[in-house]
């Protein structure tokens, strides 16, 4: 591994002002992002991030789920890339770092091996993966999930938001449908740098968190169907109304969350009811669901727990219930040795790191499945996230992408 | 009261050829008819109705609450007029002739007075009170609210739609902001007539339901406050998911519905949510809750158990809850001496009567606290309502309106 000095360390500046300039762009209104994927202002963030990374002379190519690719070239440049990123995209009343950070931290490592005429034997990209946060057009990590194989272009294009705009035709009203292949090439290593958005690392005095392994989770999309009828006259006997299957449904859900807490969790954060009208029994309710724990046998458990309250909320509100789509991720492995590397590049910088697991979703896990994969975590304040509050320490979050540096130059030369 | 004889019947061709034209005025996917309040749709009934009325030669006033006003004179003409009137909003996706049956019955009652000559003593005047339905502003019968003086016009001009769009402002942009005074004046006798929205009538094989009065309804308009915060890292005891409260106290008012069953009954159709979406856990929720028994007492019990209950949903879901408005309806008597007209002109026509209670809500509720009132129901094919399968059976309810004719010739002679 290249011996860390000072004099290749990142500029702080330079990155908390490429951050500001991010945070400005679809700010919500008590100060934090609202930039949902493909809306006018995930396409001004994503235009920004472009004419910086070819203001700074890297290839930006496209590929057609809108991800975008910056590419610094390796002195072996047939090899394949080390990747860093993460997403632009945020929730609809989101933090300014969650996301951002990661793929702002890759552009500032490419800045850096520039100022100092650091070359490297492999190429290194940094990635804006299209629509992590699933805010927008559900599930998450939708890009990084095809870019991995585990769905198709057209899967992805599909997609809908809660106004019937499909992910396809946004990508071609913003500019963003790219001619660049999907996947069908596997990174050398990826690494992903993201806020915590827990308060661990904080409460240890911790900057760096290197992620082992994650929180088996599984997200069930479920439907319940009834049918439309007066509030007043029709009596509880012929009632089928689809919300009350679902609240029934909830608030089981919510109680199987704490019979596994303080480790696992249960979650549930949206509900879509037809026709929500005063004086009408809905007859269409839709809920996603999901339940976690770092161990994939519980969470197994916590799954068949929550098919069979869906099955008893039915019969309760009598309406039918089904499953209509899921989604697992969260406990595969990260790369040992690039987690090695970034340990090893946080004690040669005297960076205090710890190892940890990560509870949230993240293009990482995706990724992990066809490349070596490196998680790392920096300091959330307070643990806020997914609020517009959410808020990160200057001077650990500097330490923490020095270390990032690092370990891509290590990898990098390899 | 005046001898009823064949030669004064309604034109029952005419009848439904005005109805079958309401239907196709904003009709729904599925053959009903989606008419909200002050909708484009409703606006282009409003201009039909005007128009029918007009051409007929009745004074047409339209007062600052949007209600419509037909006015065929009587020979005293300065002495308070008969009324005859319900809505011809709908629900998003309601039928074809709740409500539109009772204002299209007091035109043909109108026309065939013309028909055949009849003078009456009193004036009579058709309405249509804007608003009923509370589908798409709530509470429901505002405007019938309001001529009774429980509200002011200012109140009803500042309600809103889910887009924040103010019912004051609609008026204007439709049209129906009229100049007639609001309320003021006290009808000498008010007739409603109204599809059943049950199956008892087609169960006893009976042609009118007069109504003596009604269940004792009382709505809850409750909100929830929690905080946003990530799905995945946030521990189940930090958790603070307006929704997941909300879920808890609509599972424990439907168990409170089936508590008072078969007479009793409780509802929930409509949660607003917020953020709702994916990944990030809701800080807002709001529902509308409602209670029905024909005992105020009991419906009273009812109403303290909803309390109790929202206050342990909230506790349960570690959220605030606070019950921000409600209203009350349905236990005021219908006038004796008009039910008797009622039965009366059955009576003589041989058409088959029945006193019975009414469940839902009807603006006769609001205009009984100020004016002797009349409802009077005709059957609705299964009890099926608001839903866009409801359907009329064509002869009998020409029996009834004719039956309605009746009794406001023998009023309005008075």
């Amino acid at each position: 591994m290249t011996a860390p000095s000072p004099d290749r360390s990142v500029d702080g500046e330079r990155l908390f002002a490429t951050l500001d300039r991010s945070s400005a762009i679809g700010s919500g209104p008590k100060g934090g992002l609202a930039r949902l994927a493909l809306s006018d202002s995930d396409r001004d963030m994503r235009d920004q991030f472009v004419a910086w990374c070819s203001g700074d002379g890297y290839a930006v190519s496209i590929d057609a789920t809108g991800s975008i690719f910056a590419r610094r070239p390796g002195s072996d440049d047939g090899l394949p890339a080390v990747m860093i990123g993460s997403h632009l995209d945020t929730q609809a009343a989101g933090g300014r770092f969650d996301g951002v950070l990661g793929v702002l931290a890759g552009l500032e490592i490419l800045r850096t091996l520039d100022d100092h005429g650091i070359g490297t034997r492999r190429p290194i990209e940094v990635v804006n993966w299209t629509n992590e946060e699933g805010a927008r057009f559900a599930p998450p990590m939708a890009a990084s999930r095809v870019f991995a194989g585990f769905d198709s272009v057209d899967w992805l294009h599909r997609l809908e938001d809660d106004d019937g705009i499909r992910v396809g035709d946004e990508l071609e009203r913003i500019g963003y449908l790219g001619t660049a292949p999907v996947g069908g090439r596997v990174p050398n290593a990826y690494f992903e740098l993201h806020i915590e958005q827990d308060s661990l690392l904080e409460e240890h005095g911790v900057t760096v968190g290197v992620v082992t392994g994650g929180y088996a989770s599984h997200a069930l999309n479920c439907v319940f169907r009834g049918e439309c009828a007066h509030t007043g006259p029709t009596e509880m006997k012929l009632r089928r109304n689809a919300m009350i299957g679902a609240a029934y449904f909830l608030a089981a859900v919510n109680d199987i969350g704490w019979d596994y807490a303080p480790v696992g969790r249960t979650s549930a954060s949206r509900m879509v009811i037809w026709p929500n009208r005063f004086g009408i029994l809905p007859e269409h309710a839709e809920v996603t669901v999901d339940m976690r724990h770092t161990d994939r046998a519980v969470t197994d458990e916590m799954i068949a727990r929550t098919r069979e309250a869906l099955a008893r909320a039915a019969e309760r509100g009598r309406v039918e219930a089904e499953v209509t789509g899921e989604w697992t991720f969260g406990d595969e492995v990260f790369d040992p040795d690039l987690a090695g590397l970034v340990r090893g590049a946080a004690a040669a910088r005297g960076v205090p790191a710890m190892d940890m697991l990560s509870i949230a979703g993240h293009d990482a896990y995706y990724v992990s499945r066809i490349a070596p994969t490196a998680l790392v975590f920096s300091p959330c304040v307070g643990g806020i996230t997914h609020n517009e509050a959410e808020d990160i320490p200057r001077e650990a979050t500097i330490d923490a992408v020095n270390v990032l540096l690092d370990a891509v130059i290590a990898r990098a030369n390899r």
